[in-house]
This record gives structure tokens, sequence and C-alpha cells, in this order.
């Protein structure tokens, strides 16, 4: 008895400790959506967890624990989408709504895009985790590129590894622009008609 | 007399000023070519520049605005290249040459990435100075690929101005999976397959 009462006491506390974050992480998504991540502090994202600030630092020790927390997690869900998704263009497509989904929320992309290039210095606390990050994205792109291949979907002379470092790259690039201009770049118009240039079949 | 003494008097301070913020420039270039611009600081430019701190800070208020410079005062000459260039493919020639040096500084390319994606914020001190940049970019290359098309040497259903805008995207999306993998990311071989694919002749 003692045993199973050891036993459930930690996953008990584990449950609540994981659930506790990912209301942190919700109410700092929120915050950064709605303020941008430039403004949004640590007071604002435990009020809106209904936290003190001292409750939040000890889930998160500051602040760039918190955002690196919000991206994994966010990451997380994203990556969700592309979960037991066989065919290769319909990952393609996946993509594409990912990007039309995120057009809707300017700051988390704002944060993404600055926290990614931050995080090239290898001493910044996210730059294994965007290193893995990109290697992911590179992957799964170049999979679901040669599944399309195999099944005569792509345009002869396309190279899956190279067309999917270059995908990502216009992602990236094609997100800084927006988020200068956002009125004149149609990132989602820009990415299907470069993706539309590459397979054989309608995207 | 008095006139000419007066209009000479101001045009050799000027003149003077202009050739000491030149050299505080340069210095800092080097600074933050070999240390990285995270590490540069004003008392390391101000050292190599010959002067007091205080000295520096008469030319340059505080860092934003010496690293500001540093990227305006490359930028024109960086710009040299493409004075006079006629011909459309020499211009895209220009830039992949522009990107092949820009390898050999590699903490000089993670500054431009930082600076240009935290310049995004509108609050952004080269804020104006960054979508002017872009904005200069995308015009320059619009109007050599413009150039090829007239002279029949771009791919039929190539649009300049969407290619021009997605080239830049690459460029900037490549140096951020450069900054992270320098040995497997080949950023001008990259680019000029990219270039060699809207082109009816070679590059």
């Amino acid at each position: 008895m003692a045993t199973t009462t050891k036993s459930h006491g930690p996953r008990g506390t584990y449950a609540k400790t994981e659930q506790r974050r990912t209301e942190i992480l919700g109410a700092a998504l929120e915050v950064i959506s709605s303020a941008g991540f430039h403004k949004a502090s640590l007071r604002d994202v435990a009020a809106r967890a209904g936290l003190s600030q001292a409750g939040l630092l000890h889930h998160f020790p500051n602040r760039s624990a918190l955002l690196k927390g919000v991206l994994e997690w966010r990451d997380t869900i994203d990556r969700q989408r592309f979960h037991g998704v066989a065919d290769g263009v319909a990952v393609l497509r996946a993509l594409l709504d990912l990007v039309e989904q995120n057009q809707t929320v300017p700051n988390v992309i704002e944060l993404y895009a600055t926290v990614a290039v931050e995080a090239t210095s290898p001493h910044h606390p996210a730059h294994a985790y965007f290193q893995g990050r990109y290697a992911w994205a590179v992957d799964t792109v170049t999979k679901a590129l040669r599944q399309a291949q195999s099944a005569g979907e792509l345009r002869p002379g396309v190279t899956p590894d190279t067309a999917a470092r270059q995908l990502l790259a216009l992602t990236d690039g094609l997100q800084i622009q927006w988020l200068y201009d956002r009125s004149s770049v149609d990132m989602v118009a820009e990415l299907r008609s470069h993706l539309q240039g590459l397979l054989a079949v309608d995207l």
C-alpha cells in the first residue's frame, strides 16, 4: 500500500504541474498574441493565468524560459497536423494551412521570427531547440516531396532535399517581408504558387 | 575674405567629422567581424578607432546608433556594385558575388539578419531604414529581371516582381539556415541554382 501511495503521489503532482504549465503557456500565448512579445510581461502573463508572479516563476524561472516554453508548446500542437498524413502532397497542403493560420496571429510570427534569428548564436538558450526544429522541418518536407516523387506527382528535375530547404527558407524570408508590409505580401499565395511549380499535379 | 573663411571653416569641419565617422564605422565593422556583434562593445570600437569612449559617443550617441551606422555604411558600399550595371543578368551575377563575399564575414551576416528581424517592430530605430532597404532590393531585382525579360533571357512564365520578392526571401531564409549550420548550407550554390531556373540563358 505504501508503495502504491508513493507512486500515486508524484504522478498526481506531476499531472497537476503539467496542467498548470499548460495554463501558463496558454495565458502567455494570449498575452503575446494581443500585446506582442516585446510588451508581454511576466506580470501580465501571471495575471492572465490567475497566479502571482512568484507562482509563475516557480514554473518558468525567467522570461526567456517562458518564451521558449511557448514556442515548444505551440510547435507540439502544430506538428499534430502532420501525424498520420501519409500522402506527400497532403503534407504540403497541411503546411500551407499552417502558414494561413499563422497569418492570423502576426505577434506570434514576430516572436518566432525574432527568436529563430537570435538563437542562431550558439550561446542562446533556444539554440539547440531551433536547430532541431529546422532539421525536423527540412526532414518532413523532404519526405513529403520524395513521396510525391514516387507517386509521379513531382515535376522532373526537382530534388526533394534541395527543394525542402528552399521552401523553408522562402517561408522564413516571406515572414520577414510580411512583418514589414502586411498589406502587400501574401505569404500563402506566394508559397502556394512556389509549391505548385514543384508539382506535376494540382495542389 | 571673411565670407570665404566662414564658408571654408564649416566645410573643413564637416569633412573632418565625416572622415572620423567613417574611421569609427570601419573600426566597428572590424570589431563586429572578429568578435561578433553581441560581444562588440563601444569600448572595443573606441579603442580600435584610437578614440576615448566619450569621443566615440560624440559621433554615435549609443550602441544602436552605431550598429545602424555600420549597416547603412556597408549598404552604401555594397550598392556601388550595381551602379552603372545596365544588363539585367549582370545585376543578378553581381548579387551572387555579394552573397559570396558576405559568406566570408558570418558575424556581419548575423548582425544584418538579427537587426532585420528586430526592426520589423515599427518602434525600432532602424525600422524605416530596413523598410527602405527591402523596397530598394525588390525594386533592383525586379528591374534586372524585367531587363532580362525584354532581352529574351527570362524563362516564359516568370513574373519579375514576384520572382524578385521570392529571391530576396530565399536569400534571407538561407542566411538563417546557414547561421545554424554553416557546413551543410551553401547559400551561393542554392541561390545560383534558383536564379538559373529563372533564366533562359547561362548565368
